[in-house]
């Protein structure tokens, strides 16, 4: 096998060209070994104080990394490969086969066009039909909606910032929204309903409410990184690229979604601006860092969101909430904007949405001749509803579409996350070390300041053995997609729990359910592969499933085309979450 | 200026293209700013005790960072750069102008071939001219003397090993090699004699003794890397990728140079192999960490031989013994088979020749059109005679040649020795981390223990910090390299210094001698830029000094071709060493 126990602090790990990748392989799977008690309330606190003592916190620490077999995996391995900094993947790949390529030099609204006319004629069907009892309004209901003249953006703007409205207070209290600004998106809405009334909308976006995650830069809103403090030190003076582009097609921004403080977090419980709660039962989180973003879309707030996943931010909320989640390849969008937490993982653009709505590419391959890679050790790694539900959907797939499954073994998984955590850990620390030298750390919340103790702990040594780690997988992945074309595992190891009373004011440290949650979600970050969840199901509490295909770099069309077939397959099946707004209809009174 | 000095603990970068880099720059020269008393004897033992010790070791490396400045001009320096990782540049670059491209197909004797034939005609003259009082023998008389018969490569292998033995030996003890074969030796130069007797040399390298650092693998000896325990952990199997080539070419390979302890200082003071004395000063450093490549050919014992230079360690002790010493371009050499010491800034081939030997490449361009940038605050900041002896040398080449010289500022040069020793430090802990798991710390010298401690005290977000420094400064350097095609500075900013009796055992610690030393050689490391160190003259009580030349990536011709020209100024001034052998002198003996 690739790693050699050679005695209790110190792993060998062979050539990675000899790691066997075939499911006969002796490849171990070594399932997460978290050592570390749920804390919330007054023990966060004590163990943020101990955490940043010196003395103390350099022992904990120690302790904590090893326990966590940091040391064994990570900062004592022994391998050979030299270190691969960024996940980039050489540019001439960059032109996927079987795609119709759209011209680059398309303004925004004319590549919506494109994508537009690239979408599956199944969509008229889904969009038209009557096979299903529930199903969230898409891009083009919108749009089709204002055309026709049946609603205006003003009216959906007013339904909207009554739904807000009502969604943030008592009793619903969903926290949502960080910031929205009721006069901000009627002014937006008023000029598009202007613009159908011309008969000239600028394209199909024309008009449709999008919410931004408050990690990326929105004018007229602060950036707070779900923060207190963000904003003050880092001024927000311009939109993001990703948000130009919205602006430009003629979106209404309708403002900045909720986050895990820093995105440092997957629950999506805020100190500051609440817990996200999720719209299928609000009791339960809605995942994180993008939880706002996600909870919008399964709401039915807006028919699309944008996030940022660094590190399954965005696939691990959406999957909690019932939505589609889409994570591109690296370097594929424009990262100019962010409220920068890291920098090799930079923040990406990410379109949460019930439905997949934006196939800019469209795949031309014959949708029969997929063939997915499976390493059941990994698969089989969640609750049982989880197991279950996307072992059906695999199955569902494969007999309705005669796609291909190859069983193959995907080694040191959890030697992988631990890597990627190192990493995205020293890169936050490195982004956020100028703030944090200004501040007062009460302003932090405290688990986002244990967080920021354990991400400045690891030492060049750690973060340097963490980019070798990378290199071995790039080389396992690479070959993995010779053999098939998509990565599939279900996106999260658990559904949404249930957000404790105790958590509400300092955040709560959970890094046995956060490992679960993140899971399938590291070779998308880690190795810059492109990665999309669409839900499949639900749990015995009827909290959503999500089923994530991970492909190769660059592979975005494959990707939508296939998330377009799952959910043709599943869309008579989806349920109305508990908290849910239909702004489309004319009569919406809320 | 580029940095705004905001508070005691914080700098702020202003970006890098808005800085300015000419001679009228508000740009602020700091100097080195080194606070660590020399220690040698017990001190480094108490020292080293304290630094291992997880709680005081924890507060001392802190104090220590914060005192030399690490804290306020890495750790916490607020600059926007994203990280570059590796020196590397664009390959399109690679072929360098007004050059004489030689087949990259060729074997390696036809390349040494084609370079004998790129030889400029002035080395025709000053080796056969007669307006010198001394000079080193090169390659070439080597090889005229094997040709004409005047003697063989068997007689000089004889002369050498008498050489060897008696300058290893008291009362000189120079500890120049850490193992030679007499019988290996022999057994080569015997083969080569029988060539040339039937008039089939391989090459202009048949027969000439060519002496290789212990860090590089050499068969049949073992690689130390200046340990007494590397070689039992890391087993030398086969030659090094440049070992190879030499061997192919019919060089004599002589043995393994001494070095200083892995590579991890300055001094080439080694507890285990002795302190590697100056051929010009018995009493003096020979500098490191080649010292004993250095030398061994000041001394004449070869007209060539290899070292590794990741921090400037070919090219200071190539000053410090009088030689000309080449760094090459970051990814010219392959560098498979080294001991690694350091993964992105890898050991790279480098010949320490006392003439300019292998212009692999003929510059053909005009040498009266060459243009060499000077930073006079940090051209200046050397000892006296450095400074008085390379500015003449300076002027005298202008005046000579008509070279221009052209008045620039390189800002930031002390941030950059900073994020070079964090850098090398990480990855030289990471290279070496699987080795020390195993290692009992008895086994290593004093000063090696120290700097190990050092080394790993790093953190992720310090290397990243460094890795934006190296992006900074990356780009003021293609922008000066639009106004030159060289920078011009000293070599070294103090001569050889004393090896004082307290240092033989335990070696010593002298950080401000080692960044003196360091000063002018970063650049070449960090930004994987070629250099060469010329010989111009000597300070008042003899000892050598260098004039460095730093050049564009893949400039290596044009360097050589202005060393070959500074040469032929200086090889009527050039002194005999106080240690020297002239082993083609067939009466010789020892």
């Amino acid at each position: 096998m690739g790693l050699l126990f050679k005695n209790e602090g110190h792993v060998v790990f062979k050539p990675a060209k000899d790691v066997d990748l075939t499911p006969a392989s002796s490849e171990l799977y070594l399932r997460a070994n978290v050592k570390a008690p749920r804390m919330a309330g007054f023990l966060v606190k004590v163990f943020a104080w101990f955490l940043e003592s010196r003395i103390f916190g350099t022992l904990l620490l120690f302790i904590l990394k090893r326990d966590n077999l940091i040391h064994k995996l990570v900062t004592n391995a022994e391998l050979e490969e030299p270190p691969v900094y960024v996940p980039l993947h050489p540019l001439d790949d960059k032109e996927e086969q079987d795609v119709k390529q759209v011209g680059s030099d398309l303004s925004p609204p004319e590549l919506v066009q494109q994508a537009i006319e690239c979408l599956p004629v199944s969509l008229e069907k889904t969009s038209t039909g009557s096979n299903f009892s529930f199903r969230h309004w898409t891009i083009l209901d919108y749009s089709r909606a204002y055309t026709s003249g049946e609603i205006t953006p003003r009216t959906v703007a007013e339904h909207l910032i009554a739904a807000i409205h009502e969604s943030s207070t008592p009793p619903l209290q969903m926290s949502f929204f960080i910031n929205y600004k009721a006069e901000d998106i009627l002014k937006q809405a008023t000029e598009s309903t202007l613009r159908y009334e011309q008969g000239v909308p600028i394209s199909a976006l024309d008009g449709i409410p999008i919410a931004i995650k408050d990690e990326i830069d929105c004018l007229p809103y602060p950036t707070t990184g779900g923060t207190k403090w963000l904003h003050n030190l880092r001024p927000c003076t311009d939109d993001a690229c990703c948000v130009k582009c919205l602006r430009l097609c003629g979106a209404v921004l309708v403002g900045k979604t909720n986050m895990h403080e820093l995105g440092a977090g997957t629950s999506g419980i805020n100190p500051h601006y609440g817990a996200t709660r999720n719209p299928y039962s609000r009791s339960k989180i809605s995942g994180g860092s993008s939880s706002g973003s996600a909870a919008v879309v399964a709401s039915g707030l807006c028919p699309v969101a944008l996030g940022v996943d660094g590190g399954g931010s965005v696939r691990m909320p959406a999957a909690l909430c019932g939505v589609v989640g889409l994570k591109p390849t690296f370097g594929r969008v424009p990262h100019s904007g962010y409220a920068a937490i890291s920098c090799q993982l930079p923040p990406r653009q990410l379109s949460v949405s019930p439905k997949v709505n934006f196939p800019l590419l469209n795949s031309t391959k014959p949708i029969s001749s997929i063939k997915l890679a499976k390493y059941g050790e990994w698969f089989n790694d969640c609750s049982d509803d989880i197991r279950e539900c996307c072992s059906n959907a695999l199955e569902r797939l494969q007999k309705q579409y005669g796609w291909k499954t190859v069983e193959v073994t995907i080694p040191e998984i959890e030697m992988m996350r631990l890597a990627h955590y190192v990493t995205i850990g020293s890169e936050c620390s490195t982004s956020l070390s100028s703030f944090l030298e200004k501040l007062d750390f009460e302003e932090l919340g405290w688990d986002a300041r244990v967080a920021l103790a354990v991400y400045g702990a690891f030492s060049g040594k750690e973060y340097i053995k963490a980019q070798k780690i990378r290199n071995r997988q790039m080389q396992f992945h690479m070959n993995l997609f010779t053999q098939a074309d998509v990565i599939v595992s279900p996106t999260i190891g658990v559904t949404a729990y249930t957000i404790l009373d105790d958590a509400l004011n300092t955040g709560e440290l959970d890094y046995i359910n956060g490992a679960a949650l993140v899971r399938y979600s590291i070779a998308g970050n880690f190795l810059g592969l492109p990665a999309v969840t669409v839900p499949v199901g639900y749990d015995k509490s009827g909290l959503p499933i999500g089923l994530q295909l991970i492909g190769k770099p660059w592979s975005e069309a494959t990707l939508i085309h296939i998330a377009f077939a799952m959910q043709d397959l599943y869309v008579s099946e989806y349920r109305k979450p508990e908290v849910y707004y239909d702004l489309l209809n004319k009569n919406s009174v809320f």
